[in-house]
């Protein structure tokens, strides 16, 4: 292979947002000396430090990129994410913070509220003047969002809304923004309006003023947490707080002054849905920091495996490179190509992303596809960070232990990246519902009980025919014979896709067949979907894989000839082979790999490893991630 | 099942050493408010109070049971190692602190020094009055001790040594007690003695004197870590360092004041793994506070898990208890199981050791198996702690985030654990080594090139002889006939201990012929090895996992019958069956699980889950951890 230009990599890595990324980085970089500073700040002092941060980063203008023009932004959603994503490559408090005030606050004022919404409140926001709180979360309620206890009865005599934390674990927990600096919250809360229940709604109420809390507010602070302690999470309490009636953030329901509530959507469920689907660029947003996480940990690892020494190996009198260790390249290469993956399949989400909230696409389906990708994407990607930062921090050895390496904050700051928008395993869940239902109008609004009842209700036939799972067996069936027979080149990434295919379709129909044989039992639904939950989760996830190894196949097929594709084929094929050989056992069970066939890919991601080893430092250096932000100056040396 | 008695549990689990352990148990209870403490105090308090608790522990007496009576201890190495994973319900810090003050620097005087060193030091160290060190560990060189970089010239003249940090990154580092409070040192470098070099030798050398480093002496703060930042980890130069002659560790070779070196051992390379050998110790330790700190997470865990409900399953009207997810039960169930499984092999080690250090089992072998376990059970154990901690903190959604529900803590603090005492690869390859050849005499002085020509020289006829592979791949083949046939009842303990007899003694046969073949057809033996470290590591690994379910079953078959019996063979097969259905595709690609078969394992795990469910709470409550340990108020409620 001929030399890699690192620069072409890094470009195709950075897609239509090249520049901005550039910027962000710059802007990044020139707050590296935060990341010495605070590991030796007391919590208030690190919180203060990035408060200030972010501040200085509003200033730039590039935190505020999906606003529109009109109130300091860009009106540019996808160049927004593709900046927060090289924010990660920073302190991830300032980076979270900065998640909360534009992203969840800012955001959500933008798409539940209207026009005198926007115009009150959205110049203010962008610019940092007014830091405001993202109040959904419960202590007794999380991934139940529907559950949730704080109320806001409307009191037509004075047209006023009034908040009140209901019972005992109703408190809003977790909050960032609110132990300090925030002085206005979207706070979620049950509308009553004439003592009618109408779900959960979003309303705008100011909870400090002049650093003090306001009038029925009570705020405590979350104190220490295992990361992230430059952001200040707190709990906030309601003891029927006052606040007009144009508080609602009314986009998609209000309330007349007269205590009439109107909306356009009449299903209570699909409203609350609808309002939900809106935040959906927080979950891309946290994917893409996570992903982008991996790399500063890859980055570090992989030049420290290709500058420390340790034990003879291959001379008697020089010491052997780790990474010419094959259990080292075991450990880190396949890592290195399933961010390449992930951070490809990203690029997708923000695309449809953009091309949702751009307005360029506007069926609901769509729409229904990009929040399951989200959420699927968000699981993957964050499941990988935690993953691969501590593989890479156990690869460097004590030296990785030691803050001064980064990965002391990256593991503590990412840690809560699986939790947080979305807990995993529930967006998991919600990725198996859109599939099983195929996207059905109703599926947002269908619980887990709902579910069970649908399939019970439908014939699986008609569910098989809807997820089009028996045209796919067939299609799937001529790209990848039964094991044992004439089987397809094993680094034909064609056959890898068919076989992530053929495993997705296989585990839907399976679990759409369990769940209907359980409640034509009889069972309680509720036990049988305990039952199949883990094939349910795993279906999601053999979704998500499937898409993010077509990302990366489309992508490199979509290159030119030359050096840099021939490393990126080698990197998917890396990639998708290590994925197929991590189920093996599940094709071999259901007869798509021959015994013979999945030891010879086992031999061959070992091979691909050696082949990719060479081109490992190109590979990382494309990230191009600053210097100064990878710190861990004894694990890289000088230069 | 009748009910289940949680004292008898805790008696089977505490073992040999009940009353030692209530007392522990007791000693760390009564400094709980340290944990709540430390996570505002900054760096320099956190240090002084663990400092502080450390005294107060030694003079409880048990922090010194190995010790001999006539310095304070019990002369009793079993107890002390049950008395340090007891420790680890606590706060880690204090834990590493005592392992490096009692462990490393006491147990390196014991075991290397004589009876001078022993009466002029151990009184103070088992007392706690002089702090110390154990300054092997340098930054250029960890894993590979062999290579260390200070150097110890004897100068016949002075009668002296004289220590001197040689190459740029030879100076030690990660040292604990080397940035505050140690005062004397045991120095690992390279003797050289009549400009002759005599390899690496343990001194006792003074780096601080009233506060202050020793001449010629300079330290370092290590600054902040990943967590343990209640100990002092720091980095030391000498610079001709003088000490007298009497300062080497003679136990296993001395200088004579003419400057003649003289040891009973005569092979230079032997000699140094005989001293090696005696720190055995520190590796038992880690891994039994491993397993430890894992029962504090799963406690928490699970009984969040029995508490916490999210979303309505199996009614309408209550939401679900999050252990009754089937989901959830996947995710803690198998991990509760293997902890039980590390804990009860654990005990093995620790008796084992026992028997060794008290001189009841004295055969070379003994001595060799026992190093070699506890390198194994050390690797298994803390990635257990690794795996079992991040799960838990995610099956605690945000609230686990947070660091008063303590896993903040032991996630930082047992990070490095995969990588002190021994980086975990490193030591699965000398499980490996041991494998290959039979803890042949010669064995330990191995390194990898030795291997493979060990390997390459001998007929891999006789290596399979040696290893018994003949004899073990013989009876395995009685009790688990090829796939398909005549498979014995799933939940037979022989049959478990079967599959993973073979599985090991398989990989093993095959390792050495691969081994074997490269060196043949005349390839690097460096690179032949590289390529076959992934079987080696994973050789080892099957190895070890053999040992931890024998350990597992032992311990269930000794017992009399009753519903303790019961619920242990339960977790016991469900350990069994999680381990074998993770590498099933193995044991399919060998014929030794038909897809059928394979398929009925997967769904006799859930179903064990589902049995083990409602003993949960009973198997927890059997660590029997202080409730003050637990903190987690918030999770676990009042009571």
């Amino acid at each position: 292979m001929t030399d890699i230009d690192v620069a072409r990599l890094t470009a195709l890595l950075d897609g239509d947002y090249a520049e901005v990324r550039a910027k962000v980085r710059a802007a990044v970089a020139d707050h590296a000396p935060l990341l010495d500073e605070v590991e030796e700040l007391p919590r208030e002092g690190y919180r203060e430090r990035v408060r200030e941060t972010l501040l200085e980063m509003a200033r730039t203008g590039l935190t505020g990129l999906g606003f529109p023009t009109e109130y300091g932004g860009a009106g540019d959603v996808g160049a927004s994410i593709a900046a927060f994503e090289a924010l990660a490559y920073g302190d991830l408090s300032v980076l979270v913070k900065s998640g909360v005030q534009f992203g969840l606050f800012g955001g959500a004022i933008l798409q539940l509220g209207t026009a005198p919404h926007h115009e009150t409140y959205l110049a203010d926001v962008v610019a940092g003047r007014l830091l405001g709180c993202f109040a959904m979360t419960e202590h007794g309620h999380g991934s139940n969002v529907a559950a949730l206890g704080t109320v806001a009865t409307y009191d037509a005599a004075t047209q006023e809304f009034v908040i009140r934390t209901g019972a005992a674990d109703a408190f809003k927990d977790y909050i960032g923004n609110a132990a300090a600096h925030g002085e206005l919250a979207v706070v979620f809360a049950q509308l009553v309006v004439g003592g009618e229940e109408r779900g959960v709604h979003a309303f705008l109420v100011p909870i400090r003023v002049e650093g003090l809390p306001a009038a029925g507010v009570r705020i405590a602070d979350d104190g220490p947490k295992m990361g992230l302690n430059g952001v200040d999470n707190g709990r906030l309490w309601f003891d029927d707080v006052r606040v007009p009636r144009t508080a609602l953030l009314n986009r998609f329901a209000d309330v007349t002054p007269e205590g009439e509530y109107v909306s356009d959507i009449e299903n209570p469920s699909r409203r609350f849905f609808t309002m939900l689907g809106t935040l959906v660029q927080g979950r891309v947003s946290v994917g893409g920091a996570a992903i982008a996480a991996s790399e500063v940990a890859l980055t570090i690892a992989i030049r420290y495996a290709l500058r420390r020494r340790q034990f003879e190996a291959t001379s008697d009198t020089e010491e052997e490179l780790l990474l010419d260790y094959g259990q080292h390249q075991r450990r880190l290469l396949p890592l290195l190509a399933r961010t390449y993956a992930l951070h490809l399949a990203q690029q997708v989400v923000r695309h449809d992303l953009h091309q949702v909230f751009s307005g360029a696409v506007t069926d609901e389906k769509s729409r229904r596809q990009l929040e399951s990708r989200a959420a699927g994407t968000k699981a993957l990607g964050t499941w990988h960070a935690t993953r691969a930062i501590q593989e890479c921090r156990e690869a460097c050895g004590g030296a990785g232990f030691m803050a001064a390496n980064r990965f002391a904050a990256l593991k503590a700051d990412t840690d809560v990246f699986t939790t947080f928008e979305g807990d995993n395993t529930v967006l998991l869940q919600l990725v198996a519902k859109g599939l099983l239902t195929d996207y059905a109008g109703e599926f947002e609004e269908m619980d887990q009980l709902d579910i069970i009842r649908f399939i019970g209700e439908t014939a699986v036939e008609t569910i098989l025919e809807k997820t089009s799972v028996h045209t796919l067996l067939e299609r799937v069936r001529d790209a990848i014979p039964t094991a044992g027979e004439d089987e397809p080149d094993i680094r034909e990434a064609d056959y890898h896709l068919a076989m992530l295919r053929f495993r997705e379709e296989h585990m839907l129909a399976g679990a759409a067949r369990r769940l209907k044989r359980g409640v034509d039992k009889g069972l309680n639904p509720g036990s049988v979907f305990s039952r199949v939950q883990d094939h349910v989760i795993a279906t999601a996830r053999a979704h998500v894989e499937r898409l993010v190894l077509e990302a990366f196949v489309e992508k490199v097929r979509s290159l030119p000839d030359g050096a840099e594709r021939d490393v990126l084929e080698l990197l998917c094929d890396l990639h998708a082979l290590s994925t197929i050989e991590a189920d093996r056992a599940w094709f071999i069970e259901h007869g798509r790999l021959s015994v013979q066939r999945s030891k010879a890919i086992t031999a061959e991601v070992n091979r691909l490893c050696r082949r990719v080893r060479p081109h490992a430092r190109a590979l990382v250096d494309a990230f191009a991630i600053p210097e100064e932000l990878l710190r861990a100056r004894d694990l890289l040396g000088a230069g």
